[in-house]
């Protein structure tokens, strides 16, 4: 399939190669389909919603209610990630994966809170290991109803006041990097509010011995995290393309990947964010990133504007003539 | 209006400046539109077509009919730069700016050749000063045509075996960057053949001693780089967004900019292009691209393929909602 996929890449009317990475995509998107002729059917976004205790230390801007609130946001379709689902005809779908407010049952939302917010971690782990592995499930289970619905291709967006600091631990716990490296301005710390979250940090750090990954995931992470871990296992199981983007869930996906190395053959890196330690975690998986708009939104924004680029990707293997095809000379015919 | 798009900009629930390159691009739109809600109307793919005489001397790996057999593939709809505007509804136009072909009236192709191709340059100009006037006044009138039908967001893309010399060419005589750095693989010339591409674009660059821009084009340009330098200043003069791509584009922007330095207000550059010279424009021009994807196609394919990006930038500015139209509390409320 290998071979034949870059065969049919190479006879397209144009010179070898210059379709880029768009060709690297189409290679990919073939491999993980195994077919000459891939297609993106019913692409759907999740955003998991959680709250963080240590969003009680101060550790964001915002605060904890933004959560709630945006939630609700996305609800009426004011959001980023709405404005950019609905232009590109992705299936949106809100998780309240563990929020501190209780939604009323009448919304549409998927409900599957495990708990109103994690503890604060610099009093006791984020969560019990029964509640991650419970948070893990759900997400697995929301992932498999949308591809039982026909959907093979998912993106993952999340909200959480305080989720940058989580994933900022999930990045130092899992590669060894320092938490100096690993922790940024989340949604706008100047030097002071950067200088306190990174004292913050390293006190969480250091308060907790753990080194199996999911009770990593447990310690520090949060219900959002956890769910998104799951639905991305799922995902690769399912042999879904999986758009991957964010600082927070790539750390998901530093926690699915510790438990399953295969799943980067599912992976494709949209958007390279500006918070600092994303680019350490494309590193760590050897990976690179699609686009560099220099965002920092969070919500998975950065998967749902590059969507296009994938499906021209895709447009391009099945549609563009051959050369043959065509009647075109091809290279070296001079 | 600068500072009512900021705040427009800022007030909407993200992060302030969180979604990076997107905000910017909103911001340069509102400015070419005078408007806080701009609207894309009409978005307009130019492709025009030319023979390069210097194509004789081998300087393409492609031989010369690849030009016109391009145009048939264009005008079937199995090349690169259809299936990309067919996927985002951009009206694809094609235009025989100059190819060494005849082709039936009954094609549906916009005929505006100057002339079978240009000169040889190792033995004469490309063009005359009158053809590359006619060229030039062909391209603003083509311009014109689209603008009046509606059409407020234009890109441009060429087709012309040998062209990449040209531009190459272009560039070193509006920058003063040698052959050496302005000269790059075009289609994919391997070592040898660049090597002779360099010698024959040096020998051609001393053959003639010229420094009056419009004079610089005719010299060493092409009609289909001489039209789309005229269909640019004239999108700059009817306050149209311009997307550019690719090296031979923007070797006609090169000569456009000489002529009217205010152009740039009105461009957004959207591919950083792989050919080795283009990264030098961009810099002599001070701008930087939005994506790189690493492709060389030519085409316009990378204004194409970025499309949506620009999209999404007008509509979060059109329907993101506030921080108070949402009731999201923002930042520092902790």
């Amino acid at each position: 399939m290998k071979t034949a996929l870059q065969i049919k890449i190479d006879l397209k009317t144009k010179p070898v190669g210059s379709l880029g990475k768009l060709e690297e995509i189409a290679h990919k998107i073939g491999l993980i389909q195994n077919t000459l002729s891939p297609e993106l059917k019913n692409p759907t976004h999740l955003v998991f919603a959680g709250d963080h205790g240590l969003a009680d230390e101060g550790v964001s801007l915002y605060p904890k209610e933004v959560t709630f609130e945006m939630v609700m946001n996305f609800l009426s379709g004011g959001a980023a990630i709405n404005v950019f689902c609905r232009q590109h005809d992705i299936d949106l779908k809100v998780v309240d994966a563990g929020v501190d407010y209780d939604f009323s049952s009448k919304l549409n939302l998927i409900h599957a809170k495990i708990a109103r917010g994690t503890k604060n971690i610099l009093k006791e782990p984020a969560m019990s290991m029964a509640f991650c592995m419970r948070a893990i499930n759900k997400g697995k289970e929301i992932l498999n109803h949308e591809f039982e619905a026909g959907c093979n291709i998912i993106s993952f967006g999340e909200m959480g006041i305080g989720n940058t600091s989580a994933a900022s631990l999930l990045l130092h716990k899992y590669t060894g990097r320092s938490i100096e490296e690993c922790t940024g301005r989340g949604t706008g710390h100047d030097d002071e509010g950067l200088k306190k979250k990174k004292a913050i940090l390293k006190q969480a750090s250091e308060k907790y011995d753990v080194s199996d990954p999911v009770e990593i995931l447990a310690t520090f992470g949060g219900f959002e995290i956890a769910m998104i871990c799951g639905a991305l296992l799922q995902a690769k199981k399912n042999g879904l393309i999986i758009l991957v983007d964010g600082f927070i869930t790539t750390a998901a996906l530093l926690a699915a990947y510790q438990l399953d190395k295969l799943i980067l053959d599912n992976c494709i890196f949209c958007h390279c964010s500006r918070e600092k330690g994303h680019k350490y975690m494309l590193e760590y998986l050897g990976v690179e990133a699609l686009v560099d708009l220099n965002m920092r939104l969070g919500e998975g924004t950065g998967a749902v504007v590059t969507y296009p680029l994938i499906k021209s990707a895709v447009l391009f293997l099945n549609e563009m003539a051959s050369f043959e095809e065509a009647g075109v000379s091809s290279e070296n015919s001079v």
